[in-house]
């Protein structure tokens, strides 16, 4: 075949280059676990569903980006675009073998066909974790507490979980006699940070009055204290009530696990989403508050309407992963790991490779991660290799060396040799040493 | 909304329940670890790509399969169908990144519109890993080496690796004369056991005399031995030759690493792909035999031709990892496991919840997997729970032991008590019990 096809990948898609691909799975490892030791459980959903399961009556903002068409059977098919649709599909399927609250995590990759200008991509991770079923202030609580030490986890401390709460905001538009403009004066409020307090009070005056307007821009902001901010909310809304109650409990949990520092009453804090009903809840990393939340999330009182009649209410939330990704590379707490080898076997004799092999079978049955050099080149050329792949350790076994059943071992970082050993005793240096 | 969408998956997709995504998982993350051990790194690639780069001129039988359409861009995409395409394009394109050789593995979806009614899935996990960029007999070895281990790091210790030489064969064609016609004479040989023996000779006697075609079967049998065997298949093919060297050498490797009992040189392994040019395998379940090849591959002397005038000769193989997972579940081999929770926290009284999440962070912190039940039921209800998710231990805290200090820890399994511990009582107790 003489004429060659162009290696290109469509616009918005990654390859993953094994440096960033083990910095990815390493970030996942460590959420997986920290997921599992609160009690979540992974599922997996296929990445095409039928486009009416996945858009239901549709409309939205969302379906122009979908990545829809029709199979070889005919059937109208789509690629999801979130993780939240396919789960409320799964609920409502596999309901009878799930035990109740069911409390799951799923990290896997999306598609939306979004403007690529944006610095966005068109397919990329997603990672939610929810619990389904109850709806209980220490759901709430929990969903809070594993967003702050998911994000401690990776070694970022220093965050601030702004959170508040639907029912509280809903019943400031009932009072002031605009709950029916509730969504797009969410969306206008949502916008706070990026347009500014004129230009939300300029926005909302298009919708209702300006003594509304003043009223909702005066409403979220916090105050003091998150304590001081609730009692400004509260006596807003009208007085307590049920929400009000949720959050002096959630308060009081906060207190009690001494958790104060990472977490703040922010009344501006809406989510968009009609979705939401209850506690709301936006993650921003102190150090980089300009990226934007990494873990957004809230409690909604009936996940799987779409397709049943049970009512499962749930609280979740979701991390952008290549978001945060970016952040941890920017604050210099990635990882560069370039390969998981620890030792490299030399090759310097054709007859000795079999051997070689025996070596690196020994050195991994004691935890050492080994690889043989496959064919007899200059020992530079072997060196340059393991620099490549960050391999600190190489092992020297020659004719003469093996004839004495010796190895020689070197420390490539710190350039030091020790030689004659046996196996056991070169096993022996290395083991502390990884 | 009244009417309700049916909650339904496409036939040939699959949605993963907790208990099977725990043991996919487990499956993959043995697999991975053993991979990196042997200096192997991940990759990832997009599950979209341009059509042309997947099929290239295409014509062959999997393009009838593939999930193809035009993006809102008018782009022809297709799904990945297999990680050995994309891989070529990805060796091509990001060739000066990657030092050679490259050691790389590869676990995720893939999708084919395939004929569901043999059981087979459309949307299906695959698992590759290839040594690229050297032609040697160590680089052939370690992948043998490879597979062995991996299957015995999943409790497989029982499995036969055939194996054989595509250039042997190529040349008893040449030398019958026939070598136009290998690509159909080794779709034919590649049935052997599923047509038997004479309908293999009928079929090659359409294609050849039935001189060449008694040959070709004669030549597919292994002899006593297989060294035997080799012998048998130089004299076939008109002597010694490099293929046959080679083969010698990775005997020898073999029985240096005494490794005889798991390999056997059988010449009716042709793998029906063009593809193939040097060592062919694979991999069989000695109490299993009729499920097939669990891991098969082979050489090839040119990956990305499609893409670059780079010739990257290799080495790899694949896992059938749907294949593998069913096959250890007939063994019994699986993990049932449904949840990590090592201990569930019992709801007794609504003004502790507080208090239990701060003993579950206590509990976690000394590597104990632990939830809070998050609402104050009946206490059979969180037994049940606990059954459910498969929690070994609970811990009891109402009001009288808050006052106290203490908890009781509870076996469930064992039916066992401990009353009135500290915590560090209870963490001394359950820590040697996990």
């Amino acid at each position: 075949m003489s004429t060659k096809i162009e290696p290109k990948i469509l616009k918005g898609f990654r390859d993953f280059l094994p440096v960033k691909e083990i910095e990815r799975k390493r970030i996942i490892s460590i959420l997986e676990k920290k997921f599992e030791s609160f009690g979540f459980v992974p599922i997996d959903t296929p990445v095409l569903e039928y486009t009416e399961v996945l858009l239901g009556k549709g409309g939205g903002e969302t379906d122009k980006q979908v990545y829809r068409f029709e199979d070889k059977g005919g059937r109208d098919v789509s690629m999801r675009f979130d993780l939240t649709v396919p789960f409320a599909r799964y609920m409502a399927k596999n309901r009878p073998d799930l035990p109740l609250p069911f409390k799951r995590y799923h990290i896997n990759k999306v598609w939306r066909g979004e403007n690529t200008q944006r610095g966005r991509y068109r397919e990329f991770m997603q990672c939610d974790f929810d619990i389904v079923g109850i709806d209980s202030a220490s759901a709430d609580f929990e969903i809070l507490m594993m967003m702050r030490d998911s994000m401690r986890a990776l070694n970022v401390e220093n965050v601030t979980i702004h959170f508040s709460h639907r029912g509280i905001f809903n019943r400031l538009l009932e009072k002031l006699g605009i709950a029916e403009n509730s969504v797009e004066i969410l969306r206008i409020v949502d916008k706070l940070t990026k347009i500014g307090e004129g230009e939300v009070v300029r926005q909302l005056k298009d919708l209702t009055s300006e003594e509304n307007a003043r009223e909702i821009v005066e409403f979220i902001k916090p105050a003091a204290s998150s304590v001081e901010t609730l009692n400004k909310m509260e006596r807003a809304a009208g007085g307590p009530d049920e929400d009000t109650e949720r959050l002096r409990i959630i308060f009081q949990y906060i207190k009690e696990n001494e958790m104060e520092d990472s977490f703040k009453l922010d009344p501006s804090i809406t989510r968009g989403l009609d979705y939401y009903t209850g506690i709301v809840y936006e993650t921003f990393l102190n150090e980089l508050p300009n990226i934007g939340s990494v873990c957004s999330g809230g409690r909604y009182n009936n996940l799987a309407s779409l397709y049943t009649k049970e009512e499962l209410p749930g609280v979740g939330a979701s991390i952008g992963l290549d978001r945060l990704i970016a952040a941890l590379e920017e604050l210099g707490r990635s990882s560069e790991k370039k390969s998981f080898t620890d030792l490299l076997i030399l090759a310097l004799d054709d007859q000795l490779f079999g051997y070689y092999h025996k070596l690196s079978t020994a050195f991994r049955k004691e935890g050492i991660n080994c690889e043989v050099f496959h064919v007899k080149k200059k020992i530079n050329a072997q060196f340059k290799f393991a620099e490549a792949k960050s391999i600190p350790f190489a092992l020297v076994c020659g004719e003469d060396e093996f004839a004495k059943g010796t190895v020689n071992l070197k420390d490539l970082k710190k350039r030091k040799n020790w030689e004659g050993l046996t196996i056991s005793e070169a096993l022996e240096i290395l083991k502390p040493l990884l």
